[in-house]
């Protein structure tokens, strides 16, 4: 499996002169320069490319690493029994019309799919245009490639079309790429197992994946924790954020698309940089191939113009990029270095003088990037490449000595977007210039996924406790809100005082135990939103009150004609404090995860809520807290008590331990409000839902 | 004035060999190709760029439209006597050294405007490159100008060195302009000014500008209303802040407001587009000036990648722009074109079959750009660079007729930024494709922009109404509540019941009279924000709980020092409904303003409010709060009833036109909660601050 991507023997089935698939697949070998065997195989022999092929792989009579699969879908099946009769253990299939075009396609995709496994063979694709290892020379890809760097950037992509994209805009902006692979029907490797072929490669710094859908979360974690554990970046395009884009990717390559929010949130907790744009893709995967891990510290920036500076502040603070304050030293340096008339800052504006005297930028960019809060430096400047001639190339010769000042991060920042050609990367080399980024808006995104994802990688993760004992409960009815208040209750989560009663007299009793005002609650497994049907009665304050609660909710419990009224809830009534609303929901793909918001009507509204994959650790959840833009609400409100977040965090974490307890056939445990004033933290209302 | 920018002779005066000004401005008239009379001006004469110098603008003898002025600062006075001498009445001041480098700056940059403007001078600058007119072919420009195309995009820019950057990034793009134009240090003539002298020139078909500060609104909004009315799209790219948020945020609406949301405000009220970058400034002014006010409907798109339509899918969401369902007559055009296994919807995947048959391409992308919902179309597929050769030009010609179905709404859109060359624009002639963007991240980004801008165009803004007449009131001292819950009262702005007293007995009669529970408040013109230092008593629901509490605000008033105490206010206790928060504040550059949100605690939160530069319609206010994130609530939320909206709008505009009616000293008319439950509307509190 390792060496699937770096074979010394291809057999190319299928080739034809009259194909242009084929006719690309040979310019392709030929190109990165393949200098391992080579067979043509055309069931009619003969000439082909010029060359003598064979009938079969069968006739070839050599070990062969790979066969490239240019057959159409009706041939494939004899195509593979014959690359299992010539012992080749792994195939690339180029044909369509499989899971893509819907069930019939899915069928005979699964049968395909056997008959390799049945032979041992292993499949890329089908309906994949393959894979090339610019490192190893290999071009098993059966379309035209467009002009590529060789690099450390390996793509890894489902779509064929969407993987020369990207490599095609690496090669425009002067980063070098190790390998192409297209994944297509994914019918035996998906991105994420061809990935993990990739990490381990010592010659591979980043991995820029493109992908329509994570099929198993669990492998993905397993990726992300090996290349965390390489330091070594991935950067994912991730489609399907939107309803549409989930439609396109079911029909395109029959991918399941996931719940978006749950894919950020994994995402973030997995050290996993989600791109939005192929051009933040590749940007963002390149400079973190350079650079690798930054040191603490923010983004310095030398400039010729004030225009630029601005630009590059509003953006910074928009994608909240650290821009930092320079130190005492820098700043003297800096002093004495340029005009009275220049503003010591970061950005830095060194104006027009520095374009006069280019060793006056080079002594900017020196102190900038030297300075212990920065951690990676863009000097603004044009690039030396091949049409602005001689004059930019000099300038830059005496400009270049600053960017060994700090080895790795310190890079040239051209102001747009435009092409980095070969000929700029030669001068760039030639002049001592390590590396280039077109386009102050795209630079900044990228500086700022380098610096959040070292510092995801400095972050001291901790270990989640585990659960506990599995507690045995029956699973198979549904729960009242009595059912999961008892439950919650009994495990030591603070619950509201209540009473659980079936008569109108009993709640009476029980109101007076408690003591004005009560809430009278509808109990009835059937109705989990007791609220939107009258069944919940608030500020009851009277014996009279709490019979007229009791006659309303039943009448509310008789509207619904298949529930079945299990008495009622009376609890004490609350007023004032936070109402939080915390939720244990077991998603089908990425398992439990932990919701942690604000509660009542104006969830809706803020859309506050902090998500996590668990299992999570108390600071995880002390994280999440801090994470809600209503925080500021917990350090006490308009004469409100300060909350106990240590407390607070351990009862959250409480919660998701008892969820955790509650065996597979859970499907959510909510607390909706989690009521919260000062130390005094309860449950006021609950809900547990089973699969 | 008109003629400013079309100079028919021109003076260079410093012009000289060694200057790299001199020569770039040399070389620039030459490249535009500069039909009118140059003249080179040099104190010592002799012999200049292979030409006789003048000695003085003086001694020319002719009459000379502009002198393009490259001598320092210094001998900055003296030249501008000889212009004048000279009888030239437009100067381009290269010169720095003014009012970016302090005080002294500006006050001897003060000096030299007075003195042209005794001189009867025009000053473009000081401290500008100058301008360029590609249409009459005037090349005023002091530095190296990048490779430009011609074309109806004018360019304003504060900054020179961006202008410089702008221009060269629309001629990487394929996009010609029409004018380039600095301002510098905007002596006398700003960059709205500028775009003032172009919007009329019927070649101009956008406007591109960069601003810093937009120094009188009134003027912006005059170009704003007169771009408008031409129909012309101004596409501004307003960097930085400025420094009269401090002063905004003087009262607790103002800090809600903020300086660059009201800059954001200003633009989408006068219909002028705000780009975050120089690639969104460029791209979407080149689109509008091609395609002018579009008909209603969305993004079209036909695509060869399912890839390429993920990701438009999942970026229009993300910018809320509309990719329509396609008309049943477009369904049945495209299902009889493709093959079976493609899915008929927007954005279109025509799939390989596209690739292999370019005519169904064609058909495809016609189908779509005729569909009735369809405003404009992206066909997207590779640019007919040189690079990529015949291949892809002939597989183009086959496609181009279909861009002749919809006239300036259908284009090429490559999936990734790169450069369009001069070739690439005069291949895409020669086939008969009229316009192409690079990038789908930045083509839908620009639709976007185009969409919206032709939406604001067709909308029928209204008549805002006038406020009446002026009512005196004392604006000298501080009011307190007491004070703007009586006025607002006089005025027909229902208020909450209330009564103002002085006593502990007086407030329980009071108490008594209004019925319990009441809310006791301090009444002190010291003390605007009374709950967070305790002056607020809620639920107060007894006489000796009225006594307590008058007890408690008295309390509290002596907490603070400076302040007086005014008695309290008794009203009543109101619970349930919506709050909302009412604010006309004054800003010191944009005047009047409204902002309309949800109140209590949660507005800090949520972050949900709407803002507008006054005057407004009624029909104004309505749309402010259908914009607001929790507008579903007014549709009664939990049980409450339903807003009256007609009647809360026409609350609104009354609050609106009593603050009209306060006189210039107003600073801000605050309503923070006005209480809206089905019908009911009332202040519960209100503040007033004058200036």
């Amino acid at each position: 499996m390792n060496n699937l991507l770096s074979p010394k023997s291809v057999a190319v089935v299928g080739a034809s002169d009259r194909s242009g698939w084929s006719n690309s697949a040979l310019t392709n070998f030929e190109k990165v320069g393949f200098s391992g065997d080579l067979y043509l195989v055309n069931r009619r022999g003969g000439i082909v490319h010029g060359h003598q092929a064979y009938a079969s792989c069968a006739e070839i009579g050599a070990p062969i690493d790979l066969a490239l699969l240019l057959v159409g879908a009706d041939t494939l099946p004899a195509a593979l029994e014959d690359v299992a009769a010539a012992g080749i253990s792994t195939a690339v299939v180029l044909a369509a019309g499989f899971s893509e075009t819907g069930d019939a396609g899915h069928r005979a995709q699964e049968q395909i799919v056997s008959l390799a496994t049945r032979f041992g063979i292993t499949l890329v694709g089908p309906n994949c245009l393959g894979f090339v290892n610019m490192l190893d020379k290999v071009a098993a890809w059966s379309a035209q490639l467009p002009p590529l760097m060789t690099g450390s950037v390996a793509v890894v992509s489902q779509s064929g079309a969407t993987a020369h994209t990207i490599a095609a805009f690496a090669g425009e902006q002067g980063i070098g790429v190790s390998h192409v692979v297209s994944t297509g029907n994914e019918g035996m490797l998906d991105t994420v197992e061809m990935a993990m072929l990739l990490v381990d490669d010592p010659r591979v710094r980043s991995i820029a994946m493109f992908m329509e859908s994570i099929r198993d979360p669990a492998r993905f974690c397993t990726l992300a924790r090996r290349a965390a554990s390489l330091e070594k970046p991935v950067v994912a395009l991730k489609v399907g954020s939107s309803v549409l884009a989930a439609e396109i990717a079911m029909s395109h390559t029959g991918a399941l698309v996931g719940d978006d929010r749950l894919i950020d949130t994994a995402f973030a907790q997995y050290g996993v940089v989600r791109a939005d744009s192929i051009e933040e893709l590749v940007i963002t995967a390149g400079l973190l191939a350079h650079t690798g891990p930054l040191p603490e510290g923010g983004l310095g920036v030398v400039s010729m113009s004030g225009g630029a500076c601005d630009l590059i502040a509003d953006r910074a603070e928009n994608l909240g990029v650290e821009l930092p304050g320079l130190a005492a030293d820098t700043r003297l340096r800096l002093s004495e270095v340029l005009p009275n008339f220049c503003t010591v800052r970061n950005p830095l504006d060194a104006t027009g003088a520095a374009s006069a005297d280019p060793s006056l930028f080079r002594d900017a960019i020196e102190a900038i990037a030297t300075d212990p809060a920065v951690a990676l430096t863009a000097a603004i400047h044009v690039l030396p490449t091949e049409e602005r001639g001689d004059r930019i190339k000099q300038r830059l010769e005496i400009v270049a000595p600053a960017f060994a000042a700090a080895v790795g991060r310190t890079m040239l920042v051209d102001q747009t977007i435009s092409v980095i050609d070969e000929s700029t990367v030669m001068n760039m080399d030639s002049i001592g210039i390590p590396y280039a980024i077109n386009g102050i808006h795209h630079m900044v995104q990228a500086v700022g996924h380098a610096i959040s994802w070292s510092k995801w990688l400095r972050k001291d993760r901790g270990e989640p406790t585990t659960s506990g004992d599995r507690i045995d409960v029956d699973t198979t009815a549904a729960w009242s809100e009595a059912d999961a208040l008892k439950l919650l209750s009994s495990q030591g989560v603070p619950v509201v005082q209540h009473r659980h009663v079936t008569t109108q007299e009993d709640a009476v009793v029980a109101s007076a135990e408690l003591g004005f005002p009560v809430v009278v609650k509808l109990v009835s497994p059937e109705i989990l939103h007791k609220s939107d049907i009258g069944g919940v009665m608030l500020n009851v304050d009277s014996e009279d009150a709490v019979r007229l609660a009791f006659e309303r909710v039943e009448a509310a419990a008789r509207s619904v004609p298949e529930a079945t009224m299990d008495g009622v809830l009376v609890s004490t009534m609350r007023s004032g404090g936070l109402e939080l609303i915390v939720g244990v929901v077991v998603d089908p793909q990425w398992g439990p995860t932990l919701a942690v918001g604000f509660g009542g009507i104006w969830v809706h509204i803020a859309d506050d809520t902090a998500l996590r994959i668990l299992p999570v650790t108390k600071s995880d959840i002390a994280e999440m807290l801090s994470e809600l833009r209503g925080a500021s609400l917990f350090a006490g409100a308009r004469g409100s008590k300060p909350v106990d977040m240590d407390h607070l965090a351990g009862t959250i974490l409480d919660i998701v331990n008892l969820a955790g307890r509650l065996g597979d056939q859970l499907l959510s445990l909510e607390i909706n409000p989690l009521r919260v004033d000062g130390s005094t933290i309860e449950a006021l209302d609950a809900a547990i839902e089973w699969i």
